[in-house]
């Protein structure tokens, strides 16, 4: 049900014809209310995408009815064209829905630079309005799949109230603020100040530290909306950690299919002066290509991550720092410990552990290895 | 000749048995004068291998009587033993060579985190130091080959003088300052501090704007050496421009021989407000993993490019970017230009042209796609 899990959600998903191979490509989500609070996050990227340009006024006010979202084109880099596409979007949303444009949010997702077909799009954003149920979620997810194998979709269970969500994301997986498409509800009763908290505070720690290929996105957007369906309304503190929890159920579905990955990595950084720096430490080893490729052929070679750590600026000492792979310690202070033979990388799961002995904060990165098919899939995307 | 090009060089390269495979493995460079001035770079990563801790020390005075390279090991995150192994190199070259230890540098490359055999590194010294001649350069650039399938070497001629050079280096290719091991030789009389000036200015336009995978060594050097033995003491910006042409060949070699590329990708940046600008928009496409991928695929993905320069500081209007690839302009002030079928990038040689319409500063970094055998040769490197 993702999406539509939440009381006063209804959703659809369908094939409107902007991917040529016919697959799903359009999705529509609408907030039945009584409430229409919101909050959003976008892509910290300067290069930014129509849709985002149209969405970052929209949900300014804290209020969205519904949102739109569609795969097959990014709609990013198109010119004026490309907005108007965006803004007729909403308006065609809005029109069938019976709401403000100025309420619609719109994402998009696939191709940079190719413009899309704004008859195709608006006639599809017709036909699902038409199909709008209250368990469209399914379909909604699978409508916005690019290079995902499968759809991710959440559901988070409270005492009278519920969170569902829905993510698509394969590649170009960096945090800007978000780092793919996110639309999260709710049925609690929650007002857009402290929806705002809530996303925001979740997202910096699970979709922010989800660095599966180093590349920002263009197009990216988190969306959380509530209904106030359920006439329940939590206590701020038990709705954020809700929320977290269903980011990061997300955040861990998205790495789990992230393109042509054959490893999910977690890198556990401990022993930082500050969590900014258990980041940036953790970062720099998420995009470290050697090391990557390293995982990818099963070695555990440690010296990578130590290149990798030493191009920081993080306060620690590389010749104090240990290093684990899957729970064996492969370098202590610096130096060789355990033998590597006893590293043992073939599962996919994988733990890397960073102590780096200058302080108190930690903080996981999540990541995947750099393999054949990645570069496969990612020298043939536009083809 | 390379290194043994300029007259008051003698050089060796051998099989000490330090490789496995029974390879040339160490070389030997001695400056015979009369003069002894010589400057270094090295990598600015925090971790840094014993070669370069005790490199910095000698290089401080700026002199350096001979320099003792090898391969098949890094001699980086060994412990206080793989100081020794350092220490006791640059001991036992001193001694054969009647100079002090203290004017020998020492540069190893390979494997981070393995032991080097002290008495393997010390018979491997007196057997070079035995065969040094004064056309022993082809040896000793291809005694410090790792992955390189080629050695990498210079001459550059001028009149009465010359200036000769050596360079390693296949992989983590990305500038700490210097990138990789370089020797550069020559028979000029110049002072340590103008070979200092004039090492800085060339490995900034040069090495510092290679950037093959974004990896940045612990155990990158460049070394510039003056024996003063052409009796001529050129001006001081003739002999720059000359150790820069000398760079700039062995910087294209380099990039022409990483490991597994199959394009060479200039990327040059106009129109930035900086110089600084410039490199930071070029590094991050460099850096990007889909558009390195997009160029093996010979796909002309200029919307990678534009989501690279997106997440820069850099001062520019994405939106009046235009790029250009071998040529074809595929987009023009952040719209789709000439059609991206246009562009013909089967050829190895690649350029790509981003203009930022945002001030009068320019420069080009020089990169590799991400390929197959990238991923292949990374993932079995210790094995």
């Amino acid at each position: 049900m993702t999406v539509t899990a939440p009381a006063g959600f209804d959703a659809a998903g369908i094939a409107a014809g902007i991917k040529r191979s016919g697959a799903m490509d359009l999705a529509v989500i609408v907030n039945r209310g009584p409430s229409n609070a919101a909050a959003a996050v976008f892509t910290s990227n300067r290069a930014k995408a129509n849709p985002i340009l149209w969405s970052e006024q929209v949900a300014a006010d804290g209020r969205v009815a519904a949102i739109v979202l569609n795969s097959g084109g990014a709609n990013c880099f198109t010119g004026p064209e490309g907005f108007q596409v965006t803004h007729r979007t909403a308006e065609a949303a809005a029109g069938a829905l019976g709401v403000a444009a100025s309420d619609v949010l719109v994402c998009s997702t696939g191709l940079i630079g190719e413009q899309l077909d704004g008859e195709v799009v608006e006639e599809g954003v017709l036909s699902a309005v038409n199909r709008l149920s209250a368990d469209g979620g399914g379909d909604a997810a699978r409508a916005i799949m690019t290079t995902d194998t499968r759809p991710k979709t959440v559901v988070v269970e409270r005492d009278r109230w519920r969170i569902g969500g829905m993510a698509k994301g394969a590649g170009m997986l960096a945090p800007g603020l978000a780092t793919m498409l996110v639309v999260l509800t709710t049925d609690a009763h929650v007002a857009s100040d402290v929806l705002d908290e809530a996303l925001r505070a979740a997202t910096r720690i699970t979709f922010d530290r989800l660095d599966s290929d180093g590349c920002m996105s263009t197009n990216d957007q988190v969306t959380l909306m509530a209904s106030g369906a359920s006439g329940v309304a939590p206590a701020p503190a038990d709705f954020a950690a809700a929320v977290t929890e269903a980011c990061a159920s997300l955040a861990v579905q998205l790495q789990e299919d992230a393109e042509g990955a054959s490893h999910d990595i977690a890198i556990e950084v401990r022993g930082a002066v500050t969590e900014d720096d258990a980041v940036e430490v953790g970062r720099s080893v998420a995009r470290n290509n050697l090391f990557k490729a390293a995982i990818f052929g099963n070695d555990p070679n440690w010296g990578r991550v130590l290149a990798a750590i030493g191009t920081t600026n993080a306060p620690f000492d590389p010749y104090l720092v240990d290093v684990s792979m899957n729970g064996v310690r492969v370098c202590h202070a610096g130096r060789p410990d355990a033998p590597r033979e006893q590293v043992d990388l073939t599962p996919r799961a994988t733990h890397v552990l960073i102590e780096l002995h200058a302080g108190d904060a930690s903080a996981t990165i999540l990541t995947n290895d750099l393999t054949h098919d990645y570069v496969h899939e990612n020298s043939a995307y536009a083809s």
